[in-house]
C-alpha cells in the first residue's frame, strides 16, 4: 500500500542536476571572489547564486557560498576539486567544501513520543519539499512505528535504559554511523553524550521548544507561562556537549497572551517548532549553513 | 512657537466623554458577571466593551474589565462607587477599581541620552494617539532639553551622582510624586531603588531592549550578537526591585541575521523598543492591564 | 489497521464536559449583558469566558460570546433554552444560539490533489488539537484515498464531470447533508454553485491561497510573482456565491523576496495556508465566529 | 537653537569612507562574476559584500550588487569607471552603475498634512540612521512648517490649485530638479503627472497605506474595514504614471480584528507606513534596489 509517488522527480525535491554548491571561508583578504570565480569560469561553470559575508572590521573572517551549473558535473568533479584545493587552500589559505546538489542528503531522525516534528519532516520529504532521503527513524518509544512505516521508512526501536545511556547510544551509533549525513532530533527527549556526538561523526540538529537563550532545559512552556511572556518560540541549533548552547540555525516566535494554559502554549508552540526545524533542515541540506564558532552564517 | 494643535480634541486622544472602565478581580465564583452588570444596568449604564479572564482550573482567580457609557457620569460617580463597594467588595469579596476615561492620565517620563523612545511617546501624544498628558520629562543628561521643550513640555535635569543614587532619587520623587499617575522609563539607564519605587507611589513602566528573560541586564544587543540569535526583541514591564524581573506588559521581536553588527542590531531594535513601549503605555493608560503576581492580564 | 489512540480523551480534543457557548447578537441596548448573565446565574452556571463587541457608534450592533460551566448541562438544556428564548429573543429582540462544548463538530472535508491542508487537518484531529470528528473526505481525484484511509476515515471519490457540476454536486450533497455540521474545502479546486451551498445546509469554509482581496481567482502565486509583492498570504473565509468574496475568518502572510520562483512561493505559501485553515476551523468549531454581513466577529 | 549633533560623524549615518557599490545587470552568461571581480582585484579593491540574483531558467537576467573597499577611492574612480565601461558594457554587454558610499544621497520630501512618515524620516536622518541629507521639504499645506524647520531643514509651501496640477508641479520641479537625487512622497496626497515624473528627473518613492495590490486608490483603511480583513499593511514603491502600480520596494502588515474602527486602523497602519517607508528609503539610498520591469530586486 505504500507508494513512492511516481511523479516525484528529482527536480521536485529541490535537487538540481549538474549543480553544486561551494563553501569557502577563512581569513579575509582581497581577491578571494575573483580567484574562486576564475576557477569556475575556466571550467565553463555558470554561477547561479552567490552569497557572501565578511565580519570586518570586527572579525576579519570571510564566508562565501557559490552555487554553479556545470554540464557534466560528475565527470568534471575530480579536476575541479584539485583546482579548488590548489587555489583556495594552498594559495589563499582558506577552507572549502563542495557539494553535488543533485544528490539528496541522508537524514537520520531520532524521535521520542511527540510526532509533530517527526511527521512534518516525513510529509515534507514525501511532498518533495526537502532534498533528502530518510534512511531510518530511531526512537526510544515504539509508539510511532506504524506512522513511520506508513511512509515506507524503516523504524528502529532502541529503548532507553534509565540514567544509563552508554549502551543505547552505542546501539544508535551502530545504526546511524556511515548510513546518514546528518542526524535530526525531532523532539528526541534524551540528552546525548559528547561521545555519541563524536562517534556518530555527522552534524546533529536539535529543535528546542523555546526562544533560546530563554528557558534553557526542561519544561520551557511551563516556564514561559510562569514568567508571563507575550511570545513563545522555538530554536533549531546544532547540538554540542553543552545543553541548548550550540550554534543557532533558525528561530521563530508566535504571539500568546495571559489566556493560554501550558497545554495551549504547547499546542501553539508545536506549530512553530515544526516550521523552524523544517527550515533548518532545508538550509542545512542545501549546504547554506556555515558554523563560525558558536554562531552560524546562513547564506 | 509652540503649538498645541487646536484641532486636538478630547476624542482624538482616545478620551471618551461619559465613559469609564471598571476592573474587577479576585477569587472566582458564579454570579460575578451578573452582579456587576446588574449594578451598571440599574443606573442606566450601557456596556460597550467587556473582557474577562479566569485562570481556572489552575488558579481560581477571576479578572474582568468592563467599559460602559453613562450619560452624566461625573455626577453619578459617587453613588455608583458606593454601590460597587457594597456589591463587589462586601458581597462578592473582590477588588475593584474604576477610571473615568474622559480624563487623561498624567505620564512622567524619565530619560537619559537615547531619544528614540522618548520622542516617539511625545510625538504620539501630540498626534492624539495616547490618552495622556506629559507634565514633565526628567533626565540625568541635559542633551534632550531642546527636543522636549519643542513640545512645550517642561524638561528637568537631575544629574546622576555616580554610584550614589539616594539624592537624585529623592529629588526626582519630589518632582514626580503627586504630579503624575505613572512613570515611564524611556531608556532611562539607571537602576532605581526600592525606596524610589515606594516613594514615587505610582506604577513605573520600563522598556528593556531584549526579549526577556533572555539577555537580562546590560548590553543585550552585544549579548544577542555573541549568542547568534536570529531574532531580537524588546520588553515593556512594570518595574520591581528585581532588575528586569517585573511583570511583562508587552513584547515583540524583529528578524535579524548573521550580517548585522551590534550597531545595526541597536538601530533595528530601537524600532521595536519604541513600538512595544508605546503599546504598553497605551494599554496601561486605558486601564487594560491587571497585575497578577508576576504576570499581567491585558484585557 | 489504524488506531484511534486510546489515550485521546475528550479533554485532549478541547472538548469540555458540562460546558456550553452562548452567542447573542442583534441591536445594541443597555442591559443585555446583565439580562444574559442573570439567566445563567439563576441556573447556577459559572461564566468562564466572555467576549463582547459592539460596533457603536457606527453600527449599533451588539455581539457576545459567553462560555459557561453548568454541572448536569445536558439535563438542564431544555429549560435553559426556553429561558434564553424568552429573555433574549422575546424581551431583548436578539438572536442567540447555544452549543454544547462536550460534543465534537462533524467536519466533512472536500479535497482535490493537494494534500497539505487536508493532511494537516487530519493530523491535528488525530493529535487531539481540534474538537472535531471527520466523518468523510470527498475528493474529485482518487489520489489521496490511501492517505485518508490511513487515519481510519472514509474516502469517497466523486469525479468531476468537466464543466458540468450539477450531477457531482448533487452526489456530494447526498453524502454530506445531515452527516456533517460544516464543510471544509481543503484546497478543493472546483467552484461550488449557490444551489450546492443551499442544499448542503451547513457553513462551508474555504482556504484561498492569497491575501484577499489581492489576487482573487486562479493562479495567485503566479500573480504574486508577476506583481513583485514582498509578502504572500492565505485567507480562510466562508464560501458564498461570489468567488473569494465571502466573510474572512482568518488571514496570515509570510515574507518573500525577488528570489523565489512560483514553485517556491507555492511551497512557502502552503505552510501559511494550512495554518490559517487550521485556525479558522478551530475557531469555527469552538463557535467563536459570528458572521456580520460580509465580515466576521471572532470572539 | 538648532543643532546638528556634533557627534554625528559620517560613519554614524551609514556612510562608508572609500567604499562604493557597483550594480551590474543584464542578460546572464558564464563569467560575469569573475570578470567583475577581476576588474576590482586588479585595482586592489576588497569586496566586502556581494549579492547576486539570476532569474533563470525563466528570465535569463542577471543582477549583482558588489560593495568594495578601495583606499583612495575618489582618485581611482575615473580609471575604474573606464575599466568597468570597457569590461562590463563593451565586452559583456551589461548595464552597470557605481555609487560612492561616502556621499549621502540628497532626498527631497513631499508632504501634505500627515506628519508621521515625514517626521519619522527626519528623526531617523538626525539620529544618523539614514545615509542622506534632506535639502528641502515641499508641502501643499503650511501646517508642518514649524516641525520641519525645527530640524534646520528648509520648508517650501507650494499650494495646490484644485484639479489643476500643471502650475504647482512646474513650481515643484523648479525647486527639486538638480537639487535632489530622489523624491520621497511621505503621505503626499496628490497624484503626480507623467510630465512631473519626467521633468524631475530622479526616482520618486511613494508610501501607499495598504498591502498592494489590495485596496488601490483612496481610502484603503475604510475599504479594509468594509472587507473585514484581518491584517492591514503598507507598501513602498517607485512611482510610475499608473497609480499604485509601480515596482514594489517593501511591504509589511500588522494584525487587526473586527474591533478596530477606521480611525484605529489608521493609527495602527501609520506605524507600519513609517517603518516600511524608512526601510525603502534606506535600501534605495544604499543602492540596494534594482528595477526590473515592474518588479524590484533588493540585494
Amino acid at each position: 500500500m505504500i507508494h513512492t509517488n511516481a511523479a516525484d522527480t528529482t527536480a521536485s525535491h529541490g535537487l538540481l542536476h549538474d549543480h553544486a554548491s561551494l563553501i569557502v571561508h577563512g581569513p579575509d583578504r582581497p581577491g578571494i571572489v575573483a580567484a574562486v570565480a576564475d576557477v569556475l569560469r575556466a571550467r565553463g561553470a555558470n554561477i547561479v547564486a552567490l552569497g557572501q559575508h565578511s565580519d570586518n572590521p570586527a572579525g576579519g573572517a570571510f564566508f562565501q557560498r557559490t552555487v554553479f551549473h556545470l554540464p557534466g558535473l560528475s565527470a568534471a568533479l575530480p579536476e575541479l576539486e584539485a583546482a579548488l584545493h590548489h587555489v583556495v587552500r594552498d594559495e589563499l589559505g582558506l577552507t572549502w567544501r563542495l557539494r553535488d546538489l543533485s544528490v539528496p542528503l541522508r537524514v537520520g531522525i531520532l524521535a521520542s513520543r511527540s510526532t509533530h516534528c517527526l511527521l512534518d519532516l516525513l510529509w515534507r520529504q514525501r511532498r518533495g519539499e526537502l532534498p533528502i532521503t530518510v534512511p531510518m527513524v530511531v526512537s526510544n518509544h515504539p509508539d510511532v512505528a506504524d506512522d513511520v512505516r506508513f511512509f515506507g521508512i524503516p523504524f528502529l526501536h532502541v529503548p532507553s535504559a534509565g540514567a544509563e545511556r552508554e549502551l543505547p547510544e552505542k546501539e544508535m551509533v551502530g545504526l546511524l554511523a556511515g548510513n546518514v549525513d546528518v542526524v535530526v532530533l525531532a523532539r528526541y527527549m534524551r540528552v546525548l553524550s559528547g561521545k555519541f556526538l563524536n562517534d556518530v561523526g555527522v552534524p546533529v540538529i536539535n529543535i528546542h521548544h523555546s526562544f533560546l537563550p530563554a528557558f534553557i532545559g526542561a519544561g520551557p512552556y511551563r516556564k514561559a507561562r510562569e514568567r508571563g511572556v507575550k511570545l513563545i518560540g522555538a530554536t533549531a541549533h546544532y547540538v554540542t556537549e553543552d545543553l541548548d548552547e550550540g550554534p543557532i540555525i533558525e528561530q521563530d516566535v508566535v504571539r500568546v497572551s495571559h489566556a493560554e494554559s501550558v497545554a495551549e502554549l504547547t499546542r501553539r508552540g508545536a506549530d512553530v517548532e515544526r516550521q523552524v526545524l523544517a527550515r533548518a533542515v532545508l538550509w542545512h541540506c542545501q549546504d547554506r549553513v556555515i558554523r563560525d564558532h558558536n554562531r552560524t552564517i546562513v547564506l
